[in-house]
């Protein structure tokens, strides 16, 4: 065979196997599209809900044209009832009856001031009529949009303030061409109550949901994937998956738990501002302390900073000797677990509505963290003690040195870069650009991988393991002042067993944690 | 005088005082309003700028119904110009845009369907038609609404998918009324062009703001508060402002940095969406990597995990020894002063969009780290070195025992706690009922203040202070991937010298860092 024939039938076939892949791929976008509408219906059902309620509003609102009898009643502004269902038909019942009731607002507030300069320009001529039309434009277009630069009036109030830009510019500027602005109002104001009314029906009347009621799972669960992750963290630290060295931080389930803690802030407090416009039938008869759980996430995060700093002792650890880990791994991890099942408990108080009590919940917590504290005392070797606990421990010590196998050196989190980076370069073979870039620092970081002492890095873990006990009281005070604000029930014997089975298959659950759940709290 | 008329004349007075109070309160209103208002303007003046311009494009738009030849061309749809420039004129440049365009572009999809649609029904009778409405009313409400909660369609469409429903309804339901629907939805489009054309006007031309530029000096100010909250941190642990113990954390400027900087998210997401709509003339012709900037504010984050854990060092290390801290203080502080320079200078970096040399930028610290490994080493009395240099230190050990005045023993968290409790307590006399559930828990942590050993927290922080600068290799780094992806110049040594003097007055800025400048990164 000529080697030309070769070389087009080499290309012929790799024509056609290019085709086919693509073809196969484009065979596979269906399914893959299928497989993603599936996936946010199954992530969240409300959502098919939602949508499903949002198709029935519309239907329903678009009989105001399609039925004669109320087209009669209604005629074109029959259009202001399908925007105002279409704008304000929200996911959750607050943020619905926020912007309806914004909407309400905002077009009466509007209606009056949009009168008052009608009745005031009304006087005088054509031509200074239009100027005065166009100057009050300005004016209220100028301040109403400084106004929404207010703190307290762009939490709850913004949309409120556009509505009322909004009508107030439309029935101003068209009352120059338009002879019954008074009538045209009103209808307007009829539709759009026609809109808002039916809004409200399908969001608080059919499967409504409740922003409130999302908040507080929302911060159950992060109690909840806290207390995983503090376990995790801790059992990883003495157990250790060495295959996890210079693994990206992004794909690590225990800090994606963290982060997903650590960045609720902006969720929460959309969630209390919507929760805020809910009705809630109390016993008390008093407001919902909301904003208290604002506080409380503050809290949360403020504890979250110290449990991820612990996670980082992790990657910081890797060549720290086995032998003093080993030492301390049973009063430590039973610290964590205390500490894990103190966090358990505070999100079942949440989730059920009952107080608790502060004694039996930190009792056990106590004692480990005892336990702990003579475990290190009675190694001085480690930490310095006083005079006499060093000399008693001299003996102990050359057993130690002789039973544990290897005490290497120390190196800081430097060495774990290197490796980081070694690893990644050799994953970018190509990039010999950046491969020339790196080196020098490479260089520099080998140079500076210092050899602090052994014991630097676990008092550093011991400490921080210790000082999360401790703003765990913080966060303990906090659900108590959260319980006494909402009314907690005071729990009974009774209610106590419930609750420890409750919690016991809760721990169970939280095991199984989906990576999933972790993002929807993030979201 | 009688008892009775005493105390109507008490009575009397106290009103007359209660009306008096009022009445100046009610005085000082409009000074505290304006004061208010004027404080909006001064903390961002772009917001006035901005309001004028709302001002401004609301009235030129209105000239569509004041102007009698531009009315006879648009008729009574000039409403929608006037709807799009209140919705569509955003703040940024970014956010106009994307509104904009989402605005266009939905409108144009909706129309084209709803045509389809109107043609598919005008085949059928009446009756039908309408049935035929209403189902395509509700498929399209139920799958557009589904839509809506793709990650990627909410991210960049969601407001193009509101308008498309919006309109498509709009259209559809008046179709089966008004006769001329193409003509309609021709002039609404072109109504609709107007407006969007006056906001991108208002906002690409007319000192325009761009969410490119807010993100970028955003995160530039970030590192710089890192740097002023590290150093701030380590000098306030070495030198120590007793009076603060006890003080919440909401009000510590150090600590309302570091949350500026944790609790930026969501911020950093809306304005890279944002600036990704923004034309960016670039030398190089590449679409600029807004996304590198929110993955570059996540790596901070992360970096900032482990500072604000340092900072909690300085609320559990009350009771910890002077003597202790005396004997690191200069290593320590040199370190943190490096890495506070490191920072402000990658800040430079990003400000000037230039590259650094990484050698130089990180020659000091590895100097400053090394220091600090040596002096750790040289007081194996804290932590355990080698054999040799405990036999070594053991006559040191004596004459600093004593030469320093106190080495009392360390207690953990627990005793600040109490105090913080005691003096929240005193604080709070009426809350009798607080006060008993209060004590139990008090006495409880009583007991448990354990003796730690004293080189535990001290350890603590100074590993935390290695892992921090040990991070900091990470953002380097992450800075340098960003230069390389946005093309930062090369700096030659002339602009060595005049970053370098840049440098120096911004740290000297930094340090009168306003708090509301925290608080607008926060934002």
């Amino acid at each position: 065979m000529p080697m030309a024939m070769k070389e087009d039938l080499n290309k012929d076939t790799s024509i056609s196997t290019q085709r086919n892949i693509i073809m196969k791929k484009l065979g596979k976008l269906p399914n893959s599209i299928c497989i993603n509408i599936w996936k946010v219906g199954r992530d969240d059902p409300r959502r098919v809900i939602h949508a499903l309620k949002v198709g029935l509003a519309l239907t329903l609102v678009s009989f105001l044209y399609l039925l004669e009898p109320l087209f009669e009643g209604v005629g074109q502004n029959a259009m202001w009832a399908v925007i105002t269902v279409v704008v304000v038909l929200e996911f959750t019942a607050g943020a619905t009856l926020c912007k309806g009731l914004n909407r309400g607002l905002g077009t009466l507030c509007a209606v009056s001031l949009a009168f008052f300069i009608e009745f005031m320009a009304e006087e005088t001529g054509r031509a200074f009529h239009a100027v005065f039309i166009g100057a009050s434009v300005f004016l209220v277009g100028f301040s109403s949009t400084y106004l929404r630069f207010f703190p307290s009036i762009k939490k709850n109030y913004d949309y409120g303030v556009v509505i009322f830009l909004l009508t107030f510019n439309l029935i101003t500027v068209s009352s120059y061409r338009v002879q019954n602005v008074l009538r045209m109002a009103r209808e307007r104001l009829y539709t759009i109550a026609i809109g808002c009314g039916i809004c409200l029906l399908m969001s608080l009347l059919i499967f409504p949901n409740w922003s409130g009621e999302h908040l507080e799972s929302s911060t159950a669960r992060k109690f909840e994937i806290l207390a995983k992750s503090i376990e995790d963290s801790v059992n990883e630290y003495f157990h250790g998956k060495d295959e996890k060295i210079g693994e990206d931080d992004s794909e690590d389930p225990t800090y994606n738990g963290y982060r997903a803690v650590l960045d609720s802030k902006s969720s929460d407090e959309t969630l209390a501002t919507f929760a805020s416009w809910e009705p809630r039938p109390t016993r008390h008869c008093h407001k919902y302390p909301w904003k208290q759980y604002v506080k409380l996430g503050a809290v949360l995060r403020h504890f979250g900073y110290t449990a991820v700093a612990l996670h980082g002792c992790l990657h910081s650890e890797i060549k720290a000797p086995k032998g003093v880990r080993l030492l301390f791994r049973d009063p430590c991890m039973r610290v964590a677990s205390e500490v894990s099942k103190v966090l358990v408990e505070l999100a079942s108080s949440i989730t059920t509505h009952r107080q608790f009590s502060h004694e039996a919940l930190s009792d056990h917590l106590h004692e480990a963290l005892r336990d702990l504290n003579s475990a290190i005392k009675s190694h001085p070797r480690l930490f310095l003690g006083s005079k006499n606990a060093r000399k008693v421990a001299a003996l102990k010590h050359e057993k130690e040195i002789s039973s544990s196998v290897t005490l290497p050196s120390l190196k800081t989190d430097s060495s774990v870069l290197l490796q980081w980076k070694r690893s990644r370069v050799a994953n970018q073979p190509k990039e010999t650009n950046e491969q020339k870039q790196l080196r020098p620092t490479l260089s520099k970081i080998a140079i500076t991988s210092l050899e602090f002492s052994e014991a630097l890095p676990f008092a550093a873990f011991a400490s921080l393991l210790v000082e999360i006990a401790a703003k765990l009281e913080v966060v303990i005070e906090e659900v108590e002042e959260l319980g006494r604000a909402a009314y907690f029930r005071e729990s009974t014997d009774r209610d106590d067993i419930s609750i420890k089975i409750n919690i016991e298959n809760k721990r169970r659950n939280v095991n199984d944690l989906h990576a999933h759940e972790v993002h929807q709290i993030a979201d």
